[in-house]
């Protein structure tokens, strides 16, 4: 158990989308200004700043920690670092901030994650994502990330039947959450029935994976400012963080059963036993759907269902905003979008919201525990947080 | 003051070169194997691992934390990130693996750095390099970063005098040191002449900076065991850091003065006041010469000389081995070579080496206090270790 108050104190978020007239910088340095405000904090005050970047060759800057310090002139000498764990950066960023602020090395630590995607060419965009692939980096490959998840949809429907319904109805729950966040992406309720379906508007991207069934190639940002003690001018009640855990697991492929997220399960009872918390304590989940098939796998790897039967979430509906377990009431990545670097800490926004009940039209009923699980490659790197309410 | 034990319990390193055998894989894997047997550490139990690299479009593998995982199966699970700091990403690997241990969150951590460069063509090593600058990243330029530091020693020159021949001769001091490290890339005693002068074998390759004045591309990879207590089967004494310290500074160039390293100057003073000590007390420096006119400057920087009288220090011999304030004692980036990731790392390596007395030919006859000082870009990602025998 934590024996030691670690806080969200402050939060900044961009819209996520093609968003042409914003940079890499003006990102940064938009939802960190909007991260400090809102935690009452002075530029001056913050001790050290994490960035989660992904990167790959999306952007010709390469070295991208001190943008953040942007922000103000008073920014000068605050350690600044990049830290990336391919689709899982943003989380890897919070939970070295976490680190800092246990460390005793920081009090006030803020939390950046981003990602400019769209200016790129879908053939870099595409390099750049095969880039966390370990067999596929510098290859050609046709269908890309999606790919390499689409084999494992097929190798689920092998092992435990059909789920291709079910995988359209993950994608028209999330899009359907999508609606009500004003910061997704794609904002569009399509419905199951288009999900589920194979047409010209949602054609095959790798089989059987359709176009509903990937995450969207965003720009966005988000921040966190992350403390020891509750700060006195802060804008919002702060979140608590109780429970956080990393682990990896082995890069190539033939090392790891594609259907067991194995280091998504160590990473989620890891941070539950350090929170003193279960599944049937959470009222959200934020998890990694950049595929539907990933959102399918996770609701088994959380013990939401047993191996194999992870369908059943979806088809009872458990997962919905109204179920027992909503997961991704923020539309997840595939309504929200997946700015790479900057989707672990938009998970954690997501859930502070919530938690603060500030989600506007997301919001649900009861949010008094969360749980956000961000992951880079196939189950690679694997980070979970639980998050509570203070209010 | 640091009032809790901080260990160096173990290290590896590569040779440093043009090594056409090792992948980048193969280099990860052989000195975190190194340093864990050198720690007597099963790799069981290590509990978390930092990879610094830079990469930048040098290798296609984008995702690159879980490579050290190869280097056994009983390594599932243990988180392992990747951070960057540009050329300080390895001493940022190494003050993340510091956090991670006053964190709590760690007990015995893994600090690896790590670049393969001498595969790629010298274009991509160029456009990788420059991807550290914020005003050229992206862009074409004849003489790379080289121009960069060029355009700096071209303005010492014109606010201080000439410093041509100073340049030649820390450029020979250097690769006379060299000579004695069995790990560095070059090993020849060029002379003082020879680094001097321009000719045909010693170009110019951005006036004023010839090549000898400037660091080598090179594979190359280190790492370290950093724990919180002595490890008792070991196979070498533990050292011991007192003081460490991060100071980024803003990213455009018109927000410094390059003659003044002023972020490292910052890292300096905090991690001296840590360690509470000072210059005089050590007995050898490891700093970053990736161009000479930068190890002039960082004379400068660590209070060595007055601001723009840092030639005095190598005229007057201070800074060769049996001077009063050894510099790169190693051979530094110049001859040692300079593989991004790895430098940060392969510096701490250096000078554990020199206070454990086992440094061979390169040792110094007293050796009980040392810095290291590693940086990215310009001056802008700034660390310094202060590191002390515990023999």
């Amino acid at each position: 158990m934590l024996d030691q108050d670690l806080f969200i104190a402050g939060w900044g978020h961009s819209r996520f989308g093609r968003l042409e007239d914003q940079s890499l910088e003006t990102l940064v340095v938009s939802v960190a200004d909007q991260a400090l405000r809102c935690a009452g904090l002075e530029p001056g005050e913050v001790d050290a700043i994490f960035l989660g970047q992904f990167n790959a060759g999306l952007h010709p800057l390469a070295f991208t920690s001190s943008l953040a310090l942007q922000v103000s002139p008073d920014l000068f000498g605050v350690p600044a670092t990049r830290v990336e764990n391919a689709c899982a950066s943003g989380a890897a960023a919070v939970h070295q901030g976490i680190a800092a602020l246990l460390a005793g090395t920081a009090e006030r630590v803020l939390v950046i994650g981003a990602e400019k995607m769209t200016h790129a060419c879908p053939a870099t965009v595409g390099s750049a994502l095969l880039g966390a692939d370990y067999e596929l980096a510098g290859h050609q490959s046709e269908t890309g990330f999606a790919g390499i998840f689409a084999s494992v949809a097929t190798a689920y429907q092998d092992r435990y039947g059909p789920v291709s319904d079910a995988l359209g109805a993950i994608a028209a729950k999330n899009h359907r959450n999508g609606v009500h966040n004003p910061y997704a992406h794609l904002r569009k309720d399509l419905g199951a029935q288009f999900c589920q379906n194979i047409s010209d508007a949602n054609p095959v991207v790798a089989g059987p994976l359709r176009r509903t069934d990937c995450s969207p190639v965003s720009d966005g940002a988000a921040a966190l400012v992350l403390t020891r003690d509750r700060l006195p001018h802060a804008s919002v009640e702060p979140v608590r963080i109780i429970g956080f855990a990393q682990a990896n697991d082995f890069l190539p492929r033939g090392s790891r059963d594609p259907l067991v997220f194995r280091g998504s399960e160590a990473a989620w009872w890891r941070a539950h036993e350090m929170a003193g918390t279960y599944l049937a304590d959470l009222d959200l989940v934020e998890l990694h759907d950049c595929f539907t098939i990933a959102e399918l796998i996770l609701y088994e790897a959380i013990g939401l269902t047993d191996r194999g039967k992870g369908r059943m979430a979806i088809d009872n509906g458990w997962v919905t905003p109204e179920g027992c377990m909503p997961v991704n009431v923020s539309g997840g990545l595939k309504a929200k979008g997946h700015p790479v670097g900057a989707t672990g800490v938009s998970q954690h926004v997501m859930a502070a919201l919530q938690l603060t009940g500030t989600a506007g039209d997301m919001q649900l009923p009861t949010a008094s525990l969360a749980a956000v699980h961000n992951m880079g490659g196939l189950a690679v790197a694997n980070y979970v947080s639980i998050l509570e309410s203070t209010g």
